[in-house]
């Protein structure tokens, strides 16, 4: 900053309401990064207590040119939130009131600061459901889901966080106030404008409410877990599921190197000699459920698992889904760091992205582990690296290089849920056209021709 | 056309193959509107049969300024093809080729041209759904329910186009070429382009061909409709099904006057006396739907119904939908026009719609029918207009003030399918605040600088 910027930074400061902008290095440290390992330290951290304040700040950014981070609960993968550029972080994260749930229309009115799992809890308490359940879903925001358009293991029935995202009101980076969308669930009105704010990672404007899709609670729920001889029996397996015309909330796989490290860490001898388990889950009324499940059984049973194990109501669900949390787990009690790559094929490569794996794998040295969202072919695929060995970097670079290169290949694409952030900038270009990323400079221009919002990102 | 304009179109036509540009005045008539009653005589009708060509065509008229109207199967109710400014027409309507149908991926890749029935037989035919479904999916066509993002019953629980729309291939009004989106079922590369696109109306872009996604498809289908007391009654009853648990795939409902047009064309009695119908399917398993009709069918009877019939499998529950599609053909036999509005309120407030719906019927003279899509909020309200009538335009536009009045003031919105057109531009000032306005003007001026495609419509 400036010496100009920063005496118009300490007028800011007098102008707005106590404890509204932090310079305290704790607090600058404490919004410097995300989950992802990049990390650079703001001017200033401002939590603006009204809309107003919020306005007004962005305004002052765009007049003196100072960068502006928008920043949820700081649970991202990709970077995405780190303020390279320096200059604001501003906060919505204390934004965290459920406004209203309404069973009368089926939709929540939210601030951007509320977790989605406390949205979930509260929405189900009333017999309504919000769908969209992104691992971290105890400790991430609303606002950084629709900012990413977070997903989750369920998408895969019920779709992502933008099919749930009905009416916004969003800041742009000029302080322009905006109410995009409505409160019904169908809209023709104009461009679909909120749903392009929907994963637009910061880059476009705030969000400072959201009115959410609801639908009705499914009242059961069941599930089950398989595990099979090879990854290629897991994918015929899937194949026939859905030939059988079953659309599971969803359909979840792990690999061998995982399998492997989950009984290490759970003594769960029933792992061993398994390729690959598959986890299903379905839901809706409970006959209904009890007879699709003994359908989908009967399809597990044919490719003779190694074991099959159910869950029948909500409570066991809940506990079998523990065995797919412990995956994530078991690879971190390697000690190696896990690169989480969220890519994803078209359904019908799933097998060949496990064979890339492999391939990678014996090329470069490094163990990868791949789990994720097989009904969805949105794999993660993890690059476990052993950071004290010589020239991890270059070559943890080289393997992500082939995994990227490979997965565009098969007309897949880098990034299904996590963003492109930092972390996948470098493949930006690769994954992106000439064109298309002209047209996103084009709107990025259009809608925050200043540059303020999340500068030195993938746009 | 300028003199100098008509010239260079002398030489694009002779520049383009043969057939490509066409100004015989039966032509021009062909394209000169939709199925609302505006309509203007294009200066030509361009064929393109390439993308080459099409790419040439959009760049002449960008050096000349001439407008380009984009036209689908001409099955819109809102007069959004209608080229009012005249210039170029561009059918793309002969391009419908399905170029494939991917059981693997489960995405078809299709031709704009495409009907939207004949890509849903196909895909069924091969075990694949593709839900959306527009009452006109018999004529209209892929390219024109993407640029309306057209809904139909089923999108209660499927969701509208826009949700099945992977991966776009799309031309500028200046001729850049963009390959949007992917083969993938989920995407998180940057902003949402491709369904930015989905919706626009034809003023940003012109679609070239469309990976959307498919589902499995469900195995068995019933249907039942019931005959109620009054729309409170309707209303009640709906309330109850989503909160025992069910989605139906549509939940539709009709009022007393349109019933009683359906009697008089049907003969069918037990119409008599009802004050509302709803029609209710249901998709899965046959098991599952079995146990789930059974449990809707208890809370039907609960309301003490004038009449139950059910349709059980896919022959017999289409049979009974042409009880739905009799509605329209009934109203239409009452020798009125009909001005079909598809206004949307919140999903709790249908009752104080058809409420609304009454008064303007007793306020300004007009019959008005109701039915449609209750489960999403979306009724078709049918102010029913006698042109033989003395002042029946004023009339009629003042009664439609009322209606769209009447819903943005309970939150709703003055389109869920048709889109703005020219029908509802009168209205697209008070429906949307400047603000956003101002946002739909900067983001054309951002992809169509020079306002080639589709000028004089809403932005």
């Amino acid at each position: 900053m400036t010496p100009v910027v920063k005496r118009a930074l300490g007028r800011l400061v007098r102008e707005l309401g106590a404890g509204e902008v932090r310079t305290d290095r704790a607090t600058l440290e404490a919004h410097a990064g995300d989950k992802w390992f990049a990390s650079h330290v703001p001017d200033a951290v401002v939590y603006p207590s009204t809309r107003e304040s919020l306005v007004r700040v962005l305004r002052w950014a765009t007049r003196h040119g100072v960068p502006v981070t928008p920043r949820g609960a700081g649970h991202g993968y990709v970077g995405g939130c780190v303020p390279v550029r320096g200059g604001l972080v501003v906060s919505l994260d204390h934004w965290n009131r459920i406004v209203e749930i309404s069973e009368a229309d089926f939709v929540a009115v939210v601030e951007p600061g509320v977790r989605t799992q406390a949205l979930q809890e509260a929405v189900e308490a009333r017999g309504l459901y919000y769908p969209p359940d992104p691992a971290s879903r105890a400790d991430c925001s609303i606002g950084g889901n629709i900012a990413t358009n977070a997903g989750g293991p369920r998408c895969l029935k019920y779709g992502t966080t933008r099919d749930y995202v009905l009416g916004l009101e969003v800041v742009l980076g000029d302080g322009t106030e905006l109410r995009l969308g409505s409160r019904t669930h169908k809209n023709k009105t104009g461009f679909e404008l909120a749903r392009l704010f929907v994963g637009s990672e910061g880059l476009l404007g705030l969000v400072t409410e959201a009115t959410l899709k609801l639908i009705p609670r499914p009242p059961w729920k069941a599930c089950v877990a398989a595990g099979l001889g090879s990854m290629r029996q897991a994918a015929r397996v899937i194949r026939e599921i859905f030939a059988a015309g079953y659309l599971p909330c969803a359909l979840e796989v792990a690999d061998r190197f995982t399998l492997q490290a989950a009984r290490k860490r759970t003594g769960d001898s029933r792992l061993a000699g398994c390729g690959a388990v598959i986890i299903l889950e379905l839901d809706g009324h409970e006959r209904s459920v009890r007879g699709e499940l003994r359908g989908v059984e009967g399809i597990l049973g044919r490719a003779r698992p190694r074991f099959v194990q159910r869950a029948l109501g909500p409570a066991a669900t809940e506990r079998l889904w523990q065995l797919r949390r412990e995956f994530s787990y078991a690879l971190r009690d390697t000690g190696l760091t896990k690169m989480n790559e969220d890519v994803v094929v078209p359904r019908g490569r799933l097998e060949e992205l496990f064979e890339l794996g492999a391939r990678i794998q014996e090329r470069h040295g490094f163990p990868v582990a791949c789990f994720g969202h097989a009904g969805d072919g949105n794999i993660h695929v993890n690059i476990m690296v052993d950071e004290t060995e010589k020239d991890f970097g270059t070559r943890r670079d080289r393997a992500l290089d082939e995994l990227f290169e490979g997965v565009l290949g098969m007309g897949g694409v880098i990034t299904g849920e996590h963003g492109i952030g930092l972390a996948k900038k470098p493949w930006w270009s690769s994954a992106v056209p000439e064109a298309v990323r002209q047209v996103h400079r084009r709107l990025k221009a259009a809608l925050d021709p200043k540059d303020v919002l999340n500068p030195g990102k993938f746009v």
